[in-house]
This record gives C-alpha cells, structure tokens and sequence, in this order.
C-alpha cells in the first residue's frame, strides 16, 4: 500500500465520504487509490474554488467534512476565496492539497510554490506529510483538526513522493474535540442581563439558529421579552412556517445601528461582536450602541445549545412556549423584481428545501419574504467573498440528495464560479437555480456612495455595468448541460419556477430584473 | 485630492496606462478617480484570475507593466494562480489590492484577512500603504520595483482609509534598476566552452528568444555549430520563416533526456538550468546529462542582449549569416486533430501574428508546425497554472489592437478563466479562440502511467473525462457575448477559422476533436 491509498482508507475509516476534486499529475496516486478502496464518492470541480465551496456547502448540511483535492500552490491559490467563506462559516474542511516531490523541490521546476504559505492565511491547520508512512496518521489528524470545535479547515500538503512511497496502512482517527463547556458565570451573567428590565438582545449565531438551540433561545424570548437577532450572514438557518422567527442584522450600517439602538445588553450567543461589514467614512465600525454592554453567553466554538438550556433552567423557561412564525401567504404577482421573485418562491417553496442564497442587492426581499415559508434550511455567503453560490448548492446537494436546493443567485458574483453548473449537470445534483440578472455590480452603485466617492463619472460607472455585452445565462447554463430557461415577466417566472422545482436535476432561470 | 487620486496620478505620470481590474467596496475611491485623471484605461474582468493573466499578457506584448485592482485578500487569492504564472514569465505586473480601512482591521469583519500573507507567496514586492500621504510614493515605489529586471510582481495594498484621506500629489518614479552587465568572465567562459570542439548548447530563454538576441545566437550558432534550444515554456518567441529557429526544449522528461544527451557544455542565457516539470517515479529531476557542464552566459535578469554581443564579438561572430527558418508549406487537410489544425493555421496565421498557446496535449503539433508560418511571437504558459490563455491572448490584445490574437486553447484549462470571453467581447478585441474540445483532461491520462499509477481504474479514469456532459463551446461564448462557431471536420475548421481571421472582434471556434 502507497501514501496516498493509506490516506484515502483512513478518509473513509473515519466517515469522510465525499472527495471534492480538481486533481493533477502529482494527485494521481490519490485518484488511483479511489478504485481500488471505495467508500470516498469524487466529485469533479472544473475550478478549484467549485470543490472548495462545495466541501463548504457539504459541511454545513452534513454536519461532517469532506476533503478537497487540489493540484499544488496555484490549485489552491484558486480555492482559497470559498475556503475564506468556509472558515467564516465554522465549517470542517479536510483540504489536500498534492506538492511535488520532496526531492524535487530544490529544483523550483515552474509549478513550485512555497505551498504552506499559501495555504496559512485560510486555513487554521496546515502540515506537510514527511513522507509515505507518515500520510495516514497525518490525514487522521487532519480530520480531527478540521471537526474540532466550531468546525475548522485543515490543510494537508501531500509531497508525490509520500504518495507513492510504501505506508504501513490507515490510521485510526484521533480522539476529536468536543465543545467546551460554557462557564456557570456567564449563565449567571445573562441571567442577571434578562432579569435587569432593561432592553436585551440575544444576538444568534451558529447552533443557536438551529434546533435544538433555536427552539430554546425562543424560549427565553418568550419569558424575558428578549430579542433574537441573527448575525447578517449566517452558515444555516432552519426558519420558516411554525419556527421561531428570528430577525437578521441588516448589512447597510445605518440599518444595522438603528435596529441595535436602544439595547442595554447584546448576548453573544455563538456569534462574535456585530460589526460593519466594510468601514464608511464617518460611521463606525461596531453596530452596538456605545453604553450597550456585551456579555458572551457562549463564543463559537462553545456548547451553545447547553449554555442555552442552562439559561432557560435559570429563568425557568423550558416550558415556555416560543413564538411561532406565522404562515405568511402574500399574493405573489406584480412587475419583476426581488421581492416578487421572493413572494412567488415563498408560495411554492418545496417543504424541507435548502435555501441557498447570495442574492447580494437582492438578498433583503428574499430574508423577509421567505420567512413564513414551508420549513427550510437558510444558506447565506459568510465571508463575503462572493462566488460562493453555485459550489455551496452543489455542496449542500451531495450532502442531502432526499432535498431540494434552490439557489439564489446574483448575476455578478455568479460569473466567478459558474464552472459549477457543470458539476451539478454531471452529478444530476436537484438544485433550480434563479440568477437575479439586474446585469450590474448592484451593489457597488450602493457603495460607492456610501464610501463618499459621489464626484464618480462615466468610467467609473461602466465598472459597474455588465450590460456590454449582457450575460446570456440561458445560453452559459446549456453549454455547462444545464436546462435553463428565461422569464422576463412574473407569469414567465412562475412557469419557469414551476418547471425548476418539478425537475429532479439541476435548472437554471435566468430572471430579467 | 485624496490617496487614491494620487495613486492613479503616479500611475498615470509613470506611463502605466492600463488597470485590469475587479473591483470592491474599497476600490471605489480608486474608481472615482479615473475620470478624473484620464490616461489609465481600466479594463473589467468579471473574475480576478481574468485581470491578473491579462496583465501577464499585456506585459509581455507591451514590455512595460500594466496595474491589476483587487479587492481583498478573497479578491487577490483568485488572482493568484496568474500571478504565478506573470512571475515565471518575469513580467512586470503592479499588482494593487485594496483593503479595509486600517482601523477597521481590528474589528476582524468577515473579509479581514492577512492580505501581505496572501501576496507574499506570488509576489517579488509586497508593500502596504500607511496612510493617504504615502499612498503616492508608495504606488511610485512599486511601478520601480515591478520594472525592476527581469521584470517582477510587485504588490501595493491599499487600506480604504489610504485611498479616502488626503494626499500631497502623485510621485514621480524613482529610478529604475538596469539589467547588470555580464562579468567578463562569463563570457570567457562561454567562448572557451564553444570553442572546445564539443557538443555545446545554448540554452535560451527572455531576450534570447527575441531580437536582437536571437539573430545574435543565431550568428553564434551558425559560427560554432553550437545548437539553440529554447526552454520548454516561454513568455515570448519570436519565430516563423526567415528567423533563426529555435526548438523547444520537449516536456515529457524522456524526451528533453533525449534532446540534450551527449552534450557537453550547456549555456544558460537568460534561462535557468532545465528541470522536469514533475517529478516522477525513477526519473531525474535535473535534464542535462550528468557529465554536463553548465555555465551562466547570462542569468534572467542580466543584460542577455549585451552578453550575446560580447560573446559574438569573441568569436568573431557578429556578421556571421544565421540560419534561417524556411517557409514550410505543407497542405493542410485530413481528419481533425492538433495536427491538422496546427498545418491548417500554419497556412493561414496572419502576418505578426500574436499566438497565445495553451494547447497542452495539442502544443508539440502547434509549436512544430507553425514553425515555418509567417513571422509571429508565440506566448505560452509559463508557470504551469492552467486557466492562463484566454487572459493572457485578452492582455495581448488590450497591448497590441494592431495584430490578430490567434488563442490556442485546451478545453479543461479554459474552463478555468472562462469568465476572460467576456472582457474580449466587451472591449472588442481581436482575438480568435480555438478551443481544443477533447471533453477530457488529456494530459492527467498521460500522467496516470508517467506517475506509475498504472492500476488504476473507472472512477479514477471519470476523474479525467469532462463529456459527462460535454461543454458546448459555442453555447458558453454566445452567453458571453462572443460570436461562435463548431468544426467537426477540417472543412468546417477552414471556414471557420477564416470567419475569426477576418472577424475584427473576438470570435471562438470550437473544434471538436
């Protein structure tokens, strides 16, 4: 046995299922090794950044990692953006990455790269296996290292010769991390907080938007008159009809400090400290209010959902009965727009559907009129880098195939990863995805008044347009062998929809904004 | 005026003319100032992979940088993979990426990354601006070390801050380092190896491969009987009929063994010694023979030109009549393949002629058959990053609207940047694409069994197949905005290949082999 077939056995020995691949020449002992042990489905990316937003979209539906599978310091430069997204989302990545042989390294043959350096600044773990007998226990622990708390990407660089070289066989996976145990002060904290009077907010993320913690923070609202805010950008958030219904920071900062103002104490409850987005000119870079005090509940990579359960003990809250979202049955209809396009999706939404969502400009009709749709997972761009969309519902669908994905899609950031329609074409993978084509960086208009760049002109204005030529997505998605269709009307869109959401295979509309 | 206008007033006044760029929120200060400072053309990319390869290839054709704009360390990240293939083909490139305002860092918003770390792997030059006052200077600074020889990457980031707040003025650029002269010892050396009566190479690479290097080695070459081989991959070669041919050095290791088994003395001018793009199992690393000897005539950053007229002078060599390259006017036809495409646009490639090649499995039939056309420079990829030839022939083009950009180009590496067809359409350049449709990655088959991997079956083969579905090449170029056409046989190759010839804007042909 070969390094690299003992890293693919210690994969699958410790339940990594899924191989997110881009490989090349000095991957091919790994590719080799798929046949002959089984167990570790590949999926080919045309892109690097496709198989690393992927094993992003897979980790925060499988609630496990995958691993990628990249071709030295270029082949990771290009997954790096959605391996930015991942870590900002908490989720595990297994990252491999092949180098060149370790002998050959010293001869700086064109590809070579100082491979670890790449990797570091987007990886919170990063080793180089020595050689072939050292692959299997240094995957194992990559493994752990990626599911430690709150979930991390790990990034082993795999020289060729360790691949080839002779292994003793698989390691077993070590003992894995588990979420430590929130301190009884901060309980006490909180529970002094929501027994104050004064106004509190429990600002949500990672497990608290989800049950069991989901159920729990509604609780204490119920009992306190707490608040739930939910962080802007979020991992996954199980929303919907009959759910506890929990609010969205805005991104604009003005909107943000406004829904913020008034609070005497935020309670990070799996989130960090809000804070702007980008800096303005004149605005600040934190959202709370300046006298509001901030207590963290439980950091990220704590037990949320005991911290949770603890303070609902505390206030005698387990048996409060949360509010419940309302269905809300809007009549879709109107010219087209986000909001329409958001109404028509609520109305038809599929139960249980994953709502993958980088609708940027869009993003605020699709949050507030999805809300009392049919239950449904929320997946939202983390790190803003922007090409995460398609890779993630690709993602998502290895992970759930019982589930339909719907992909919410901005043009713009759309054209950075659109290599992943392919992906979802040849693995028949049941994502409907609908490009808001507004043929515009939207929300660079926003912005560049928002920075205080007013005196712009022409040519600053035209890098913002991409109506010369405009994309023909119907047209991209075909040639990727996706069926796609066009709706430039709500009826169109409607029918269009309709035809997505009854396909078992990927779609494509594009929706003419 | 403000940092970021200071900044496009240095460019400006330094004579770069060009920004290749995707910009973000932090950009648009950068933005705004365009119109207000005229002279830099900025040029969209919808991915940054597209903005940085065009750089490449404008820098190539212009023999002076171009500047890239970024956005983040996300934003720069996606770039990467091309600025390791601008920094093998020692291009100039004034890479500047912006950042979050330097106070904002702090607050670790969801796009703070260490944007030097990011850069430092693919970058000769990393600076990060201070505040708007040295934003000038710095910017200066960086066009300097960018022309530095042989030419470099060198990276300026820009917090937003730097760009918003004020500035005294643009910079003037501070001297420029020359190419240092040879040691005469070098060229003594040189001369005793030539005259030696052995079996003596001259191993080229940057301005030997262009003129007057080249008619100088030529003279050398005709002088002494020394053979000229070019290294395997080169930013630029001027060749065709009536110039002094020069062959490629082969890529498969036992090939290149080959080629320079039984000499003697190799003469490194303006190349390094010759490697094995990979390392495999049982074969060197190092080309030469062992019992070569290597001798620096001239390193990649000395001044080749002036090397090779020492050395010619030596050897009395300066009117010597170099051998030239003969017309070949094969007849074209037969059944598609890389050859006959290759001896179709041998008969047909426009005088001065810009050819992009990333043919990979096609190039030995491209590079031996187009040997004899009329004269063209011929750009390949330098750094083994696929995803470089649709930027690369976009920055050509961007460089020299006065010549046909003919883009030889495999399939699966053109999926990597596809996003550069767009661009092409947008500014209407002259660029006519040949997609190599072979629906697979050819070459990993190859490598497979180069690597030893020999045992390995179906799902490591489907890892190298892409016609599941296959990409439908004029489907993705209309969605782009691309005029499109297919050949399935050489007739269909002919007439299209006339359509895009004649076509004075982009234009693709997918040969379906």
């Amino acid at each position: 046995m070969n390094g690299a077939e003992s890293l693919v056995r210690t994969l699958s020995g410790a339940g990594v299922e899924v191989c997110f691949a881009n490989p090349g020449t000095s991957e091919m002992h790994f590719v080799a090794a798929l046949d002959r042990v089984g167990g570790v489905r590949c999926v080919l990316g045309l892109f690097e950044g496709v198989a690393t937003g992927a094993a992003d979209g897979y980790a925060r539906m499988a609630d496990k990692p995958a691993s990628t599978l990249l071709h030295l310091g270029p082949g990771l430069a290009n997954g790096l953006a959605n391996l930015h997204n991942a870590r900002r989302a908490r989720s595990p990545v297994v990252n491999i990455v092949g180098d060149h042989a370790t002998y050959h390294k010293e001869f700086d043959a064109p590809l070579t790269s100082d491979v670890e350096g790449v990797a570091r600044p987007f990886s919170d773990w990063v080793l180089t296996s020595r050689d072939g007998r050292s692959v299997a226990r240094d995957g194992a622990a990559a493994i752990a290292a990626a599911m430690a708390p709150p979930g991390r990407v790990a990034t082993l660089i795999l020289p060729a010769d360790a691949s080839w070289d002779a292994a003793d066989g698989p390691a077993p996976l070590p003992p894995v991390e588990t979420r430590a145990e929130v301190a009884p002060e901060a309980i006490a904290e909180a529970t002094r907080a929501l027994r104050s009077g004064k106004s509190t907010v429990l600002f949500l993320g990672g497990p608290a938007l989800r049950e069991p913690g989901l159920t729990l923070a509604g609780r204490i609202s119920a009992k306190t008159g707490a608040r739930l805010i939910a962080q802007t950008h979020n991992a996954r958030v199980e929303r919907g009809a009959g759910r506890v219904p929990v609010g969205f920071l805005p991104y604009p900062v003005d909107a943000a400090l406004k829904t913020l103002a008034g609070t005497d104490h935020l309670l990070l409850t799996g989130a960090k400290a809000p804070v702007a987005f980008f800096a303005y000119p004149d605005k600040p870079s934190a959202l709370s209010p300046p006298e509001c005090e901030i207590h963290t509940l439980a950091a990220p990579e704590e037990d949320v959902v005991r911290a949770l359960e603890a303070l609902a003990d505390e206030l005698d809250a387990r048996e409060t009965a949360p509010v419940q979202q309302p269905d809300i049955a809007s009549p879709p209809g109107g010219t087209v727009s986000p909001d329409a396009a958001a109404l028509a999706l609520a109305a038809s939404l599929p139960e249980n559907a994953i709502v993958v969502e980088e609708a940027l400009t869009g993003a605020p009709a699709f949050m507030s009129r999805t809300r009392g749709a049919t239950p449904h997972d929320y997946l939202q761009i983390t790190g803003g880098a922007i090409g995460i969309g398609p890779p993630l519902a690709t993602g998502a669908a290895v992970a759930r195939p019982d589930r339909k994905v719907v992909c919410l899609q901005a043009d713009g950031s759309a054209m950075y990863t659109v290599q992943a329609l392919w992906t979802q074409a040849r693995e028949s993978l049941d994502v409907t995805t609908v490009v808001l084509n507004n043929r515009s960086y939207a929300i660079l208009k926003a912005e560049l008044a928002n920075v205080g760049a007013n005196n712009a002109g022409r040519t600053a204005h035209a890098m913002m347009e991409l109506d010369r030529p405009a994309l023909d997505w119907v047209s991209l998605a075909r040639g990727m062998g996706v069926e796609a269709g066009r709706a430039a009307t709500m009826e169109e869109f409607d029918r269009q929809l309709d035809a997505g959401l009854r396909s078992e295979g990927p779609y494509l509309i594009d929706l003419v904004l």
